[in-house]
């Protein structure tokens, strides 16, 4: 039903390059490509992955139709060979990822694409997309969920959201990220994930008198009341009218469920300490008090220290387009090629920024807990046929500043492949969760990190580490390269 | 191809306000609902209003299919009788638009919904979603574009966008915003822009060396040769092997067009003018230096003063989120309702912050411009039904301070409607032009603005007044609730 073909979300350039490859390269040379991030969005001490199965669906999907065939024909730069290929093409290739709703850190490969060389270069547009924005809005999320510290947080910024997939694909990752419900519907049908909302001024607006609109409502939904209070004036009008209204519902004999009132204008540590004074002393100490209004999670972590008596948080525009950091550097690079004894040949690329060179080979990553507290020591890059004993002493290194090492004991921590095999051989060999399994599954993941690594300012730093053959082969094309370029 | 059915991309409570409608109210009572903004984002002097097409279509599209009815029912909280008026939705009412490209400013109604209060509350939240989106990146790219004077814009966002749709309709708002290509080769081909690209770092990565993969390239597209010079060092291998190829080509009788090189890292103003230099003394003047990497205006305003020699900008990050303010605050308001004699009674929304009061009534806008010159002097809001006479002198004033009075002589200014019908009585009455026949009348609207209203920063702000009748019924409302408060 909310099928798309996508083939054509791409760069031009990709298309020009395949075309390139198609005619200068064998066609059948494997690749080794990786998505990785270089830091985190809004200075977080890690992220959330997010948006897998959307890149599952895209690779599943993934031909030319007649048209885009016949709109590519229309640019004159391709030739009928190419197109002719390209109405044929379909994904061939492997891919390994980390799952859905995993902590990542820097520099880590969240995907792994090995495919002939035309095949791979298509799909880099696309999974960017998808998995930057997704795991953008996951790791905001987990900020703001981490600033209520329990309070629920329902993601209400669909209307701010650029562009429908944003407010779609954003309450998705909202939900993995750690919300309580979103307002979209539509994100509730397909993502089956809890709807949430309340009314608008307009309802309030439509009634001769506010008193008369709450009532109308308290009548409608006496299981989902939650009265929006700042229409006209918020502790003289609002507070009072909802108070009377509870009253009556209570009186009538109907007792409400799930009710309360929504702040939305105004100084909200100020309002909502009024007006929960003024709802216990009527007898409602169960009446929750839901906040919304421009929202975020330094503005949330400042309320909860000033004592503010909120429940429950709307959060709009600030997570939907994750306001202060709205995009997620992921990148995909080249790490190795194969020559014609099918052995992967580690590719670099260089750059002044040290930050910026990347890491070469087939790789995996490894993640080392404490055996005893689960939390997470470091991550280790390294290739993929490496192996690991953990009975035995394992030594790793910063891959930047070097001399920052570590040694830890056999027998004090674990390790667990992070990259798991998403399609081989043009196969999908994964199911992805529901997103309500993701979300819980991210739940426990945070819980893997310290406590110095979770706070919203300046959190420490988890290691990720390479190993040291991987180290040495890196330094290797380092020292070749330098050689070379003059 | 790209439809989907977007009924359901809205807020909970649009629906469970409906209900409450359906089930309070007379289900027929018409109502006016106005969207329009607070401030431009980025500090800009002005915006321009995108997306009108895509609202089109999904109003077009608006019905209940079975799947979304029995979603809904499933919920628990919608009654048979509504569930079935919803099967047999479809809009009915009248909307007033101004026409995507135009210059807008706050406060201003840029659509105007006329229908049954059910329908008019339902699609509140796409038409926010939509306008607001299209509108910042289509504002957010005239920035761009004016900072460049005259250096076109590639928009090269897609992998760093919010998600499929921002890349699409994100490309869409930024050829309307004035870029001279995209490289999303879905926005080339549903909205037949002109789309363009050069290579990536793996192009060169998957070579034996540089100059051999810019000798490939060259081969296979004399037509649009633009070669990455930054893959291992710009200056000492990049562009002169780039001048290589030039030569060798030129020598071999195929004479490059369109060609040049593009700098992606490094400091942009000292290795665009070293590179001028070595292109014009190899003989290659006509050669274009194209840059990207993280522009923004800002940069890209610093670089034109350092006599950065760069022809052609890639704009990616910054300019498809707005990075420095990924959001647009459109709003959708309840202004006014028919009473039962079909007169439209206004409505108003009071605030603390007085920007924030709604203005009343079923209105529109007129445009007043300079006879002589051609310029916007200011926009007045009034009620739909007011007449003027451009002979006539006329006098306008701030409508929230109102000591600011100007008075226009008759005979010097013209005045221009600029709400046009775009549906009546559910009928689409508008054909949207194409995306680059508004991104022409775009290119004409911002010519009517001053200079001193386009600059980047600390524009000079456009005056947007109220008419004497709309001002003093809303001064009316204003007393008349404020005496009702308590």
């Amino acid at each position: 039903m909310f099928e798309r073909n996508l083939t054509l979300l791409t760069d031009l350039y990709e298309l020009t390059m395949m075309q390139g490859y198609f005619k200068e390269q064998d066609h059948d040379k494997v690749v080794v490509f990786d998505v990785f991030y270089r830091s985190n969005p809004c200075n977080n001490g890690y992220s959330i992955a997010a948006g897998l199965e959307q890149v599952i669906d895209y690779i599943k999907g993934l031909h030319f139709s007649y048209e885009a065939v016949d709109y590519l024909r229309g640019l004159h730069i391709f030739d009928e060979d190419f197109l002719h290929y390209l109405s044929g093409y379909h994904f061939s290739g492997d891919i390994y990822a980390i799952p859905e709703g995993s902590v990542i850190f820097p520099r880590e490969p969240l995907i792994k694409v090995i495919a002939p060389i035309m095949e791979a270069q298509l799909i880099e547009t696309a999974l960017l997309n998808i998995i930057n924005h997704q795991s953008l809005i996951a790791t905001k999320t987990a900020r703001v969920v981490y600033a209520a510290s329990g309070g629920g947080i329902m993601e209400f910024g669909l209307r701010r959201a650029q562009g429908p997939d944003a407010g779609l694909y954003g309450a998705r990752a909202a939900m993995i990220g750690g919300c309580v419900g979103t307002s979209n519907v539509l994100a509730g049908q397909l993502f089956d994930v809890p709807v949430m909302g309340t009314h608008a001024h307009s309802w309030i607006m439509s009634f001769p008198d506010e008193y008369h609109a709450f009532k109308a409502y308290a009548n409608l939904y006496p299981d989902a009341c939650t009265l929006l209070v700042d229409t006209y004036d918020t502790l003289k009008s609002g507070v009072p009218n909802a108070i009377r209204v509870f009253r009556e519902m209570k009186e009538s004999g109907i007792p409400l469920k799930n009710y309360g009132i929504r702040l939305d204008s105004g100084d909200l540590a100020y309002l909502s300490k009024k007006a929960r004074k003024m709802l216990d002393e009527a007898g409602f100490p169960d009446a929750k008090i839901a906040a919304s209004n421009d929202l975020d999670e330094y503005l949330i972590h400042d309320l909860k220290q000033q004592g503010a008596a909120i429940d429950v948080w709307g959060v709009g525009t600030h997570l939907i387009t994750s306001k202060d950091c709205p995009s997620f550097g992921g990148v995909y690079k080249l790490a190795a090629m194969q020559d014609e004894t099918g052995t992967f040949i580690p590719k670099i690329k260089l750059s002044e920024n040290t930050e910026k060179i990347t890491n070469p080979g087939n790789k995996t990553i490894f993640r080392i807990y404490d055996k005893e507290s689960g939390k997470i020591r470091a991550d280790l890059i390294c290739f993929a046929d490496e192996k690991f004993d953990e009975s035995k002493d394992l030594l790793i290194f910063d891959p930047i500043e070097t001399w920052k090492k570590t040694k830890l004991k056999g027998g004090t921590y674990t390790m667990r492949e992070m990259l798991v095999p998403v399609f081989i051989r043009g196969e999908c060999v994964y199911q992805s969760p529901t997103v309500m399994e993701i979300a819980e599954y991210c739940k426990k993941e945070k819980e893997t990190l310290w406590d110095e690594t979770k706070r919203l300012f300046y959190p420490h730093k988890v290691y990720v580490d390479l190993s040291d053959k991987l180290y040495a082969v890196k330094k290797q094309l380092l020292d070749k390269m330098s050689v070379n370029e003059e």
